[in-house]
């Protein structure tokens, strides 16, 4: 076998920047890792990552051929191919393809980290086949990816999909994004402990939980005591759920999904968190929807999702023939 | 000319269904209206409908051809040419094609009143050339189309897009649909008018609306007292407003649409509701978003725009190959 090719999977996050070399089948055939550092100027990042990725294409050997770069980072926008205004890097404005073209001469797409985790469902995870779904990330916030008549829903905007910034409450908590009672708020690994904090102040019940200063809550503790009986925790999971569900029942009214896929860190809750979601979903489903919507685990190994939803990106705009 | 392909378009309505002949460029070169009578088994009313309309077909002549007919009708599924439980209709369960098949050999498509407005404003309207908008119609309740990359939004279940059925407060008004606080209880005529009986509740304030009865309230003389200055009337249409506005803001975190078409009975308040809407939209759009979305009017003639859309739909689908 001679020639095969192959694609650069990045996804720039807020601390570290992970990328891998995935081949049509979604094998991570490589992978690595380096700190953002979005404190120094973005040229500085790339010429770190193309060291770094230059030594694990070499060891690839030379059977393989680098046909093009996805790229998942928040705020990055499809058609211009930047990052604009990010909500937890310090850049303000970054242009990927001109950052890339002094090291790789291949096609480059980006997109926002939910849209490649949906990209990634869709090659080579749980959502292959189905023509409309919609991936929700939920960790520091909620992050989403929507996919309608088997595309990528990016808009005229190019940033479509951010159902984490829809306003469940206009005189609800502040979001990151300066704005009053996002979705993202609530439901997410922040929004959990948030919600537990104000369960705390909601009653005297004992918990596990009380005592703790906010600093010391995370959502892994909530978790944790739920996992033990808790009551205050489970009230939390509940009430998270409860609004989640009621989002995504409508969020179905919009596109009306095959299925909704909850991926990231908060969804290792399990049960915890899917049988409050699913049931206030459910609940709240317009008659016409009801029944016609499955909520459903991420079929993508969760350590190498990114770099695969990266991937997956750029297969994708190869296989219509190339982005730009 | 000889064989010029028209089509017939049918919508569906409560009380009367109009029906029209129109060719590719829009052009409506015949029309009517029966009662719907939908106490009656449909087949009557098809029976009736064919009746008419093969008069107006032969008064067309020879030149023209029937190429498809386009029904746009409430809770009408796209995949099935079914109407479905429909909230005004007595009918449960109808077969578009079926009814339809011992007058007509033509392709037959169907999609719900919404949907098919919004065909119409991408065929022959103001979203031409668009490839993300969203039609909001406003009667006497909030129904929606929702186009995305160039094609309307059905998904999964075929019923998608229906914003007016997103709740936006769990504990608010109880809708036609058996839940509670559906943004077309807000948001739509109707919902105006439950508005200014909230108003009026909350103060004692004069307003010439006052002393009416609740069935005595209308849109109409809402409208009729805000354009005679009358205060409480003017904050019923920016209470409505601020909602709506807030509402698209949320809608535009889904597709990010290009524009958003607003459409029916109550737009024809203009200023008065697209004002605070607007208003409202902005101040709750997320940054990324801010400035991309235009607020509209429909480009389609108020009084044929919803046999242009089931003509536009059907139209759409002989393009594509022909439905089914």
């Amino acid at each position: 076998m001679q020639n095969i090719p192959i694609v650069l999977g990045i996804d720039i996050g807020g601390t570290n920047t992970k990328f891998g070399f995935v081949d049509r089948e979604g094998r991570c055939l490589a992978d690595g890792a380096i700190p953002t550092r979005a404190d120094l100027p973005p040229g500085q990042m790339f010429r770190r990552l193309h060291a770094r990725a230059g030594e694990l294409l070499a060891g690839l050997g030379p059977a393989v051929r680098l046909a093009g770069i996805g790229v998942g980072a928040p705020n990055a926008n499809y058609y211009k191919g930047t990052i604009e205004q990010p909500p937890n890097l310090s850049w303000r404005w970054v242009d990927l393809r001109a950052e890339l073209a002094p090291y790789y001469q291949v096609p480059v797409a980006a997109t926002n980290d939910a849209n490649a985790a949906a990209m990634g469902e869709m090659l080579f995870g749980a959502a292959q086949g189905m023509r409309d779904f919609i991936v929700i990330t939920l960790g520091t916030g909620l992050g989403s990816g929507i996919v309608v008549n088997g595309a990528m829903v990016y808009g005229f905007s190019g940033f479509a999909g951010e159902i984490g910034h829809t306003i469940v409450d206009p005189a609800g908590r502040l979001c990151g994004c300066g704005r009053n009672g996002c979705l993202e708020t609530y439901a997410s690994a922040g929004g959990l402990v948030l919600t537990v904090a104000d369960l705390l102040a909601e009653s005297a019940a004992p918990s596990a939980l009380r005592g703790l200063d906010a600093a010391g809550l995370s959502a892994k503790l909530v978790f944790e005591a739920a996992q033990a009986g808790d009551a205050l925790a489970l009230a939390a999971f509940d009430r998270t759920g409860d609004l989640l569900g009621w989002s995504l029942a409508n969020a179905v009214a919009y596109t009306s999904p095959e299925a909704i896929f909850l991926f990231g860190g908060l969804v290792s809750a399990g049960d915890l968190l899917f049988n409050p979601t699913r049931r206030a979903m459910e609940a709240n489903l317009l008659n016409i929807y009801q029944g016609t919507v499955k909520l459903l685990h991420s079929g993508v190994p969760a350590g190498k999702a990114a770099i695969l939803g990266a991937g997956a990106l750029i297969w994708t705009e190869l296989a219509k023939g190339g982005p730009g």
